[in-house]
C-alpha cells in the first residue's frame, strides 16, 4: 500500500513538471505563429482542388501519411524487440513504457515540440513554441512551406519520429529502472530536447548552414542528416548512454570481474521486432524524401534494404569469426546497424556505397557490443551499439560516400548533437534521481518489475503443453 | 467419436440454415442490380485512362485499397490481442474463431451483404440484395455512385469492415462458447443483421435523413457517423452484451460473491493485437474519408491518433488513481478506448476536441470494465466496454463537439442501432442455443476448448528453457 | 571448439564456391547492359516532372514500392510460420535461416539474379548478367521498358520476390537440415537457379512465346503466370520436395511403419505468419499488375481475398469429415493454399471462380499433406503441398477459367518449371551433401538444432508463471 501511494505521488510530480514546463513553452509560443502568416497560393481549397497540380498533392501527401503509419509501426517494432531480449519476469514493465512513451510523445509533440522544432522564425540556436497557438484553419492550402503535403499530414508524420528517440532510451535501461523515474524522463526529454536538437538541422538552425566544412558558390556545404543517423538515432543512443551511466548495470551482471550473460526470453518477438523495424524504416527514410517523387523514394528504398541486408550479413561473418558461432541476435543487431548507418545518406551515396556502409555498420555493431559489455556499460538490448555508434557512423558516412558533402561537417554535427543529447540526458536523469531515484530496490529488481511496479505478470495463465 | 460426430451433425446444420437464408436473399435480389444501370461517364475504360482526371481517381482508388489492407490486418490485431488476454488453454480456439470470421464474413458479404448494405434503390428500414447479380462488367467506369475509386474497391473495403462487428463479440464470449454455435451465430450476425443496420445510415436509409433533430435549409440535420462508433462498434459491442447474457459468466468468475480475476496468458501478445488495431485504424478512419483528399485524410489521421494517445493517458491515470497501480492492459484497453470514441467524429471535431474525447473515452473504459464485473457480465476481453460504451460515447461526442450536428440525432441513432444489435443478437442466440445450446460442458470448460473443440493445443511442443 | 572451428570451414567454402560462381557471371554481365541503351522519353529528369503524366507515374510507381514493402513483410510471415509449426528447440536455428535468406536473396538478386531475369537481350533460355554493370544514371528517366515505375523500383519489387522462393525450401527442411549447407544451397538457389525459370516467362523466354496451345492473330498464345503459382510458388515447393527427398523425414516421423505427428510449440505465431502472409500477398498479387491501374488492382484484391477466404473454409470442411475436428493448422494451410492457387491468375479469372479455385486449393492442400506423409516425405509446414501442389493447381486453372489462355501451355509450363526446380535443387543439394552433408547429427537433432547449431536457445529466461 506504502509503495502503490509512492506511485500516486510520482504521478503527481510528474504532472508539475510537466505542466510547469508547458507554462513556461508559452511564453515563446508567439515565435511559431509565424507559420500561419504565409499567403496561401489558392484562394479556397475548392480552387485547389480543382489545378492541376492537385493530383500530384494528393499522391505526395498520401505518401507521407503512409509513411507515418509506418514509423507508427516502429514503435511496435521497438516494444516487441525489447521485450524479446530481456527477461520474462520484466514483460510488463516494458510493453508499458513503450506504450506510453509513443502516447506522451505525440501528445507532448503537439503540445509544445512540433513548433518548437519547425518553428517559423529561427534564432539558430534555441527554439519554442506551441502547437495550439496556430489558427489550424489557416494551414490548409498549398503555400511555400507546404507544397507537397498539408500542414496536418507534416505534424503526424514528424510526431511519429519524435517518440522514437525516447523509445531507443527505454531498451538501454530496460529491467531496473524505476517506472515513474522513466515516464517523467522520457516525456521531458521526447517534448523539450529532442526538437532542440532537431531544430539545430531540420527547424533551420545552426548546423544547417554550418560553414566550417566550406561553401560552395558562396553558399555553406552545411550538416547532411536526410532522415536522421544523428538527430534521431545517435540522439537516442547518447541519451541512453547517459542514462545507463546514471542507472549503472544490472545486478550480477558484472560479478567478480566477469560478464555474466543476462539472456532475452523469446527470440520470436525479437525476430518480429526487427523485421517490423526494417518494415518501418521504408516510412522513416522513404518518407523522408517529403514527397512521392518516384526517383527520389524508389533510390532511397534500394540503398536502405542493401544496407539492411548487407549489416546482417557484415554482423553474421564477424559474430561468426569472433563468438565462433552463427549467432541469431547479433544478426538482428547487424539489420539495424545498416538500417541506422544509411539513414543520414539513404538519398546521396551511391548503391554500392549503401552495400558498404551498411556492411561496416554491421561489423561495427558486433564490436561495440563486445567492447561496452567490456567497459561495464549495460544495454541490454544493444542500443547503444545499435542508435548511438551506428548512427554517428553513418553521419560521417555521409562525408565519406556522398558528392558535395563535407566530413568536417558531418562529424561537428554528428558530435554537437550527440554530446548534447548525452549531457542534457544526464543532467535530466541525475536530477531526477536525486528528487525521487531512479533504480527499483535490489529485491524488485531480483523478483521482477512486472510483479514490483505493476502487480501483474505477461504470462500468468499461461500452460505450454498438457501432455 | 460421438463428440465429433456431433461436430460434423452442427456443420451440416449449419451449412442448412446458411442455404436457406441465401435462397431467401435471393427474393430480393433484383432490387440491388440497380446499381449497374447507372451511365458510365466516358465511353470506355481507355478514354477514361487517357481523361485528365484519371491520375487523381487512381491516387484516391489506391488509398481505399491500402485501407482495405490496414482494416483486414485489425483481424490479426484482434485475434492477438484476444489471445493475448485469455488462458493458453482455449488459444486454439480463439484463433480458429478469427480466422474463420474474417473468412466466413467476407464471403457471406460477397454473397448477401455488401448489396443490402449499399442498394440502389432502398426502402428507407430494410434491403436484400445480391452481389453476384450484378453485372460486374457494368461497374468498371467511373459514375456518380463510383467517382473516386471502383466498384471493387468498395466492395473489398467495406467486406473488411463487415466482418469486424462479428470478431468483436467473439472476445467477448471467449473461453466457454460452443464452437459451432458460435460460427452459425457469427455468420448470421455478420450476413444478415450487420448489413440491416448498417444500411440504416450508410446505404442512405431512415437515420442517414433523421429529422428529428431539426433541419438546415429544409434538409434534415441526419445521423452523423463517419466509420462507425455506431454502425460497428456499438453494433458489435451490444451485440456480444447480449450473447455474454445468453452465455452466462465462465465458471468460477464469480464464486462466492466475489470477482476472481481470470488471467490472461501473453501481454506481449495483447500488446500486437492493440497496436496493429491502432496501425489499422489509419485505413478504418482514413479509408472512410472515401477519397485520398489531403486534407481529409491528413486531418483524420492527426485526430486519430491524438484521440488514441490520450485514450491511453486517461485510462492510465484513472486506473492508477483506482486500482493503484499502472495497469498496462488497461492503458492498452484505453488506446482502443479512445480510437472507437473518435471514430464517429475523426473528420468533423476539432484537434482539441479529439484529445478531450479520447480521454474521457479512456477513463469511460476503465469504469465501465469494473462496472460490468460487478453487474457479473462476463467479458474476457472488455469487448463491451471497449466497443459498445466507448462506441456510444464517440457517436454522442460529435453532438457535442462538431458544428451543426445534432446532438438528439445523435442519441436516437446510437441507441436504435445498439438495441436493434441487442434484440436480434439476443433472439439469434436464444434460438441457437435452443435448438443445439450455446455453451460447452463445465468439464471442457475447465479442461480447455483447445482439447475439447479441436483435439489440439496451441503449444504442444513449447520447452522454454533447457539449462 | 572442432564443431565450431568447422562452422568457420564451412563459411569459407561457401564464400569460396558464391566467388566462383559471381565471377563465373560476370562473363555475360555485358549482356544485361543493354538494359541501359533505351532511350528515355524526355531529355531530364525536370521536363519529365513537369510532365502531364507526371502525377499518374507517381501513384504507379509508388504502388509498387508498398507493394514490394508488403512482399518484405511476408518474410516476417514465412519466419513466423514455420517457427510456429515447429518444436521450440529448433526456433533460434529457423529465425536465423529466415533472416539469412532475404538479406543474402536480396544481396544476390542485386550482384546477379535481377539482369540474369530481365535481360535487355535474350536467347531462349538462359540467361546471364550482372546489377552493376548497368549505368545507373542512365535508367531514370520514362522509357517503353520503364513507363510506370523506375528502375529502382523494378529491382526492389523483383528482389523482394526473389528470396521468397529459398524460404519455402526453407520450412521444408526445417529441424534437421545442416545450417550452413542450407545457407550455400539458398543462395545458390535464389541467386542462380531462380531468375533462370523466372526468365523463360518474366525476362521473355521460351515460355511467354509458347506455342503448343496454338495461336490467336499469328502470335503464340503463350504460358499464363500472373503472379507466380508456377515461377515462385510450384518453383519453390518443387525444389523443397527435391531437398526433402535428399534429406530424409526428422527421427521418429515414421517409425514401425506409422506416422508420428511432430507437433509446432505455437500456434499463435502461426497464426501470425499466415495473417501477415495474406496481407503480403495484396502486394505479391496487387503490385504485379505493375502499375496502380485502379481496375487491375482492385479486381486482383477481390479475386485474391475471396480465393484465401474460400481456401481456408474448403480446408476446413475437408479436415473436418476427414480428421473429424475443426483444424486450425489446416484451416491456415487453406488461406495459404487459396492465395497461391489464385496466383496465377487473380487478373483474368472470374471472380466466381476465384472462389472455386479457393475452395478446390483448400481441399487439395488437406488431402496432399496426408498423402505425403503416407509415402514418408516429411515437410513440417506443408510447404511442398501448399506451394508446389496448389502452385500448379492455380496455374492449371487458368486454362480452365480464364478466357483466351491454354491449358496444354499452362500444364506445359507448370510441369516445365516444377521438374526444373525439383532436378537443379535435387542435384544441388546431392552435391552439397557429398562435399559436406546436409544433415546434423542425431544427437544434434535430439538435443535441437538451437544448442547443435547456435549455441543459443529461443526462450532462455522464460518462466511463464510465478504464483
Amino acid at each position: 500500500m506504502k509503495q502503490r501511494s509512492q506511485f500516486l505521488t510520482r504521478g503527481l510530480k510528474m504532472a508539475g513538471i510537466f505542466m510547469f514546463l508547458a507554462l513556461f513553452s508559452t511564453v515563446f509560443a508567439q515565435e511559431a505563429a509565424t507559420v500561419a502568416e504565409e499567403a496561401p497560393k489558392y484562394a479556397s481549397y475548392d480552387d485547389f482542388t480543382a489545378s492541376s497540380g492537385f493530383a500530384l498533392f494528393t499522391v505526395n501527401n498520401l505518401w507521407l501519411l503512409v509513411s507515418a503509419a509506418l514509423v507508427f509501426l516502429m514503435h511496435l517494432g521497438f516494444a516487441t524487440l525489447e521485450t524479446g531480449l530481456t527477461q520474462s519476469k520484466n514483460t510488463v514493465n516494458i510493453l508499458f513504457k513503450n506504450m506510453f512513451i509513443v502516447c506522451i510523445g505525440i501528445l507532448g509533440y503537439a503540445f509544445y515540440g512540433f513548433n518548437a522544432m519547425y518553428p517559423g522564425d529561427f534564432n539558430g540556436w534555441f527554439a519554442a513554441g506551441s502547437w495550439f497557438s496556430v489558427d489550424n484553419e489557416d494551414v490548409t492550402m498549398v503555400t511555400d512551406l507546404y507544397n507537397n503535403y498539408t500542414w496536418w499530414t507534416d505534424f503526424i508524420f514528424q510526431a511519429m519520429f519524435a517518440a522514437t528517440a525516447a523509445t531507443i532510451v527505454s531498451g538501454a535501461v530496460a529491467e531496473r529502472v524505476k517506472l515513474s523515474s522513466f515516464m517523467i524522463y522520457a516525456t521531458l526529454l521526447v517534448t523539450f530536447i529532442y526538437p532542440m536538437t532537431g531544430s539545430w538541422q531540420w527547424g533551420g538552425g545552426w548546423l544547417s548552414s554550418l560553414a566550417l566544412g566550406g561553401t560552395v558558390d558562396g553558399e555553406p556545404i552545411g550538416f547532411y542528416d536526410f532522415a536522421g543517423s544523428t538527430l534521431v538515432h545517435a540522439f537516442g543512443g547518447f541519451a541512453a548512454l547517459a542514462a545507463v551511466i546514471v542507472l549503472g548495470p544490472r545486478l550480477g551482471k558484472y560479478a567478480n570481474g566477469k560478464v555474466r550473460p543476462i539472456l532475452g526470453h523469446s527470440m520470436p518477438l525479437a525476430m518480429i521486432g526487427v523485421m517490423l523495424l526494417w518494415l518501418g524504416w521504408y516510412g522513416f527514410n522513404g518518407g523522408s524524401v517529403l514527397s512521392a517523387d518516384p526517383r527520389g523514394v524508389s533510390y532511397v528504398f534500394v540503398t536502405t534494404t542493401l544496407a539492411a541486408a548487407a549489416g546482417c550479413i557484415g554482423a553474421i561473418v564477424v559474430s561468426w569469426v569472433l563468438l565462433k558461432k552463427p549467432d541469431l541476435s547479433m544478426g538482428l543487431n547487424g539489420i539495424l546497424a545498416g538500417l541506422v548507418g544509411i539513414t543520414a545518406g539513404a538519398d546521396s551515396v551511391g548503391m554500392g556505397a549503401s552495400i558498404i556502409i551498411g556492411l561496416i555498420a554491421g561489423a561495427l555493431v558486433v564490436l561495440s557490443v563486445l567492447f561496452f559489455d567490456k567497459i561495464k556499460i549495460d544495454d541490454p538490448v544493444g542500443a547503444i551499439s545499435v542508435h548511438g555508434i551506428c548512427g554517428i557512423w553513418g553521419t560521417l558516412a555521409v562525408g565519406i560516400f556522398a558528392d558535395g558533402k563535407s566530413f568536417t561537417n558531418q562529424l561537428v554535427g554528428a558530435l554537437a548533437v550527440s554530446a548534447t543529447a548525452f549531457v542534457a540526458s544526464f543532467i535530466l536523469f541525475t536530477v531526477i534521481k536525486a528528487i525521487m531515484g531512479v533504480r527499483v530496490s535490489a529485491e524488485e529488481e531480483t523478483e521482477g518489475l512486472d510483479i514490483g511496479e505493476h502487480g501483474n505478470e505477461a504470462y500468468p495463465d499461461f500452460t505450454p503443453a498438457h501432455k
